[in-house]
């Protein structure tokens, strides 16, 4: 019998000894390597914080005791000694355990994040209520280094620190968000990670400096200010003591009893309090330590070597050809520049970053500051290249409507992992974009049907002026040959006949062109014959188009993978009620409908939703029955 | 001649001695004063800044250096010394003078701003801008301190300190932001202003420091922290110092020739360089001087008493029956609580804050802090109330749909100044809210058509679970009677018939209900029979009463507040269409178009939008010819 089979709820690890504890940790770290590396999911930030988890979960009793995962991915540990051990082999798989903390999957989940940089935010809401409400129980937010420079987590520092309510943020340093971390602050926490003086404990220092006797207004003023400066020379961290919160550490995150000690005395403050936590991403697996990168998040890979499980001969991915075409396009265009918000490696910027450090931008995890940076570059005659996933760029939407929008300014969003990613599931799928893009107004939005029209609407995106959008999918292309000259500018609002036919309209967008293309097929089985229109622009739209295929088919069937409420067959919808069409045309709309997608392999979520082709011709084999004659 | 007479650009400042340019404050203050007390606007803030602003135009040569004005409520005085003097009497008017700055409106207006926290953000793009093309000038943001807790800001800052551009940050810190400042950074700048040994400028102890020599790896880590704590006696701002600013300050604002100094050592600088200034809003007219709140932004008021001038008999308004009704929830709830970023006077919740301090949370400039603590709070069984203007609410686009709906979190989000806000113009304009909230799963939203529907929208919304938003108009209500008792419970989804008609079915939601009525009348005269339904919710719709009258009229009117795309027409239409009726019903949508609505009372901006009762009766009797037989 393991010691994890010992486990069913974290009261039982009350009773173990540190050894044991220890012992504990290798077994959970050999279980998250197991399942990782056939599942896939985001082994190296779990690997990290497996003490840690261990020692909250020692020191502390949820469900009572709330403990706020940010973004959630450093979660697994926690699911594994909340009674989900047996369940974790479902891990990020369809109707499986999510990948992130879900209040509707165990009351230990005090929180569900997907995001970055919520957690402050949510623990100090939880710590008021918790005494409007005259309760008694500790608040726990655990927030990486990366995600303490997102915007929110600096509000929510801010606003703790005036309120000075009991609340615990463990820092959980190490040492890099996703990519190498960035920032005036990572320098900041590097300063007092590496200084050596700083390795034991000195929040001992606060009672020594309690003892100097103050007297006088004003030299009470100068006293109180040597002191403070005494404390800054005594205990690092004194720009969290600036902002209110009692600083402790830096802890050895690998060492348990050390953290346990640390979290047990910040247990005893009824302040807040900012415990600085250094852990080692990928520890304990040595592929992972060696790159953690690259098992921040990773798909299944070989054990022994590490190595990532490949399908054989699968198309190059979006991801891949975004990356060479921004290169090429660098190339020519000296005023050409890529921001990231953290994610060079995820966007594929990296080879950018190399070959143009100079015009390259990588602001850490601020996508607000992200896209307002980029306003005031094009303000100046520079071109920059914004690379955010269409669900982080949620983040900045009054910022892409206020400041670029607004001001018709050239910035261009290139927004990968948009329409479902699969595995990472709800708070993670891009498929709100054109929605929140199209109400604004200038923007023009552009999706590509394969990798090869993402390099022609990469190349037209840098001749046009104004905000410009271009969503991707997550994964493989379709693996046609993408290299032609860089030189295909599409005609703006233009759509593609990709299929001709005179009984229905079949307008895809993005991904759903090839969906569009094999439904025709099955149409053209059953006698229906269709014709597929690639729209490539959800904004403007091709009216003309529209009109001319309203008119000679009567059904104009609609296909995205976007949220049906304000996206592209909404916007179709509309133009032909505008155009005063819809009494003589049939309109059939696809699209997600008024839920928040689950987890699992995008095919089958589609096939949930009827938005796979046999699904989708049926329907339309239905309803074209009734259609307009 | 008045030296104001001589200015026609900033060139004309550098000649003035500094007795002139004290003169030339109180010139500019006189015509602040008068042009406000007619049009409005932000009188208080613009008094605290005319030294800056003449030391800055001194010091600096725009358009070539950029100047970046954070909000941009504080540029009145830049706009008076770059060439806008004349058409400065047209300030806030249709078609004159925006109230905030405007890349259309000048050269030296670098950036435009209207939302808060933006310009670290925009600056640094600028800089990185300059620096890329091998140009040569200063870029210089203009903060305060209230927005400087904005999440952006910091962002901005982190990454400013990071990469080391020359930048100049200027934070007025004027003590308060709208309303008296919140948060530990806030505590932390008044530290640094009360200190009395903090009188003169101690930036040169940078160089006193730089002079102690260091030798060994140990002894130098030890001996450069000896010096940061020597340092941090010595010089405020060390937190910002710690994020790779140089700080200077704390400045008398109102002493030029000490502002003109310090601006003169910061250009000097190749750093990102913080600049803190002290500013007192409402400097030299007394009644802002004692009353800063009430003239941030104030309407037309007498000169002589600082009265604002009221329109006599004017109904109550929205924000005034939210205000009370908060009080009367509260009383009968201890678990319901009021947040509001920044804005305790503007949202109507001051009485609140005076008889629940408890229940009442006022976290600042930061709108996505204020959401997510929202959620926090609602997870633990206590009911927030997040009173945020329509526009403001943008900011927390993602926290509303990560945080609260996707967890279906009961938060009431309350949005006054929905819909058009007349003279702060395009920034300010609430009329994206529908979209953004329809695309939401689990939302519910409502807008009522009348004060007394506001009262039972908020008593209803205390009734639900998970997220509802409640959307109602800046200024004055109807003038109807709410005094019945708070205790109306709306049916959820239900709209309400206010006339009855067989022709067309008028759809109207909020402040367009009644000019909906107003169109039904007009349409009566010619012998169109309509009908008018008052939606309150934008969601979920009445799909039953939608079915009956469209089946009933064939005519489908729908009249919003909002842009056209996702909003309440497109989500009607959207429904008609699911249940197949759209080819035997028109739907005509009246709504906002697809451009940003410029400055100007709400009635000439809704007429030039055909949104006024006779343009929309016009056009619904043109259409109604060709309505489906």
């Amino acid at each position: 019998m393991t010691l994890l089979d010992k486990i069913n709820s974290p009261d039982d690890l009350k009773q173990f000894s540190v050894e044991e504890l220890e012992c504990l940790c290798n077994e959970i770290r050999t279980l998250l390597i197991d399942v990782t590396s056939k599942n896939g999911g985001h082994l190296a930030p779990n690997l990290g914080v497996v003490e840690l988890t261990i020692a909250l979960h020692k020191v502390f009793n949820t469900p009572k005791d709330k403990i706020v995962w940010d973004v959630g991915h450093q979660a697994y540990v926690h699911k594994i000694l909340t009674g989900r051990k047996e369940a974790f082999a479902t891990l990020r798989q369809y109707k499986g355990l999510s990948g992130f903390p879900k209040r509707q999957e165990s009351p230990h989940d005090a929180f569900g994040t997907g995001h970055a940089s919520t957690s402050i935010s949510a623990a100090l809401g939880m710590a008021a209520a918790r005494d409007l409400k005259g309760e008694k129980y500790n608040v726990i937010a655990v927030i990486g280094d990366g995600a303490l420079t997102g915007g929110m987590a600096l509000e929510g520092l801010n606003n703790a620190g005036d309120l000075q309510k009991k609340l615990i943020v463990i820092l959980n340093d190490n040492e890099m968000s996703i990519a190498k971390n960035v920032g005036a602050m990572s320098e900041y926490l590097y300063r007092i990670r590496t200084d050596p003086t700083y390795s034991k404990l000195k929040y001992d220092a606060e009672s020594l400096l309690k003892s100097i006797p103050t007297i006088g207004e004003q030299v009470a003023k100068t006293a109180n200010r040597l002191k403070d400066s005494l404390k800054y020379f005594l205990v690092p961290g004194m720009l969290f003591e600036d902002l209110g919160f009692t600083y402790m550490g830096p802890i050895d995150g690998q060492d348990i009893k050390a953290v346990e000690d640390v979290l047990e005395t910040a247990k005893a403050i009824d302040k807040p309090v900012l415990v600085h936590i250094i852990t080692k991403k990928g520890k304990g697996y040595l592929p992972a330590e060696i790159s953690p990168n690259k098992f921040h998040g990773t798909g299944a890979f070989d054990i022994a070597t590490g190595k990532k499980i490949v399908v054989p001969n699968a198309p190059r991915t979006y991801t891949e050809v975004f990356s060479d075409t921004m290169l090429e396009l660098a190339e020519n265009d000296d005023n050409l520049v890529a921001i990231t918000a953290a994610m060079p490696d995820g966007t594929g910027l990296a080879p950018f970053a190399k070959k143009y450090p100079k015009r390259f931008f990588d602001v850490g995890i601020a996508e607000q500051h992200a896209v307002t940076m980029a306003a005031g570059m094009a303000c100046d005659g520079i071109k920059p290249y914004v690379a955010i996933y269409s669900t982080f760029l949620q983040r900045s939407y009054d910022q892409v409507l206020h400041d670029v929008c607004m001001q018709n300014l050239h910035v261009v969003f290139c927004l990968d992992r948009a329409g479902l990613v699969g595995d990472d599931g709800y708070t993670h799928h891009g498929v709100f974009d054109y929605s929140y893009l199209s109400m604004m107004p200038n923007m023009t939005i552009m999706a590509p049907k394969d990798e090869n029209e993402l390099r022609h609407m990469l190349y037209t995106s840098s001749k046009l002026r104004g905000p410009v959008a271009i969503r991707y999918p997550r994964g493989s292309g379709l693996g046609v040959e993408c290299n032609n000259a860089l030189n295909t500018f599409l005609p703006i609002g233009k759509g593609e006949i990709l299929r001709e036919g005179k009984d229905v309209s079949i307008w895809a967008i993005g991904s759903m062109v090839k969906t569009a293309c094999e439904v025709a097929e099955i149409l053209a089985g059953v006698g229906i014959d269709a014709n597929v229109i690639n729209a490539r622009f959800v904004k403007p739209l091709d009216e003309e188009l529209l009109t001319e295929m309203a008119e000679k088919t009567k059904c104009i069937v609609t296909i995205e993978e976007n949220i049906l409420a304000g996206g592209f067959g909404s916007s179709i919808l509309q133009h032909l009620n505008k155009l005063d069409m819809l009494t003589n045309t049939k309109v059939i709309n696809f699209a997600i409908p008024d839920i928040f997608v689950p987890q699992g392999a995008t095919k089958l979520l589609l096939q949930d939703m009827h938005l796979d082709s046999e699904s989708i011709s049926a329907i339309i084999q239905e309803k074209f029955k009734s259609k307009v004659k």
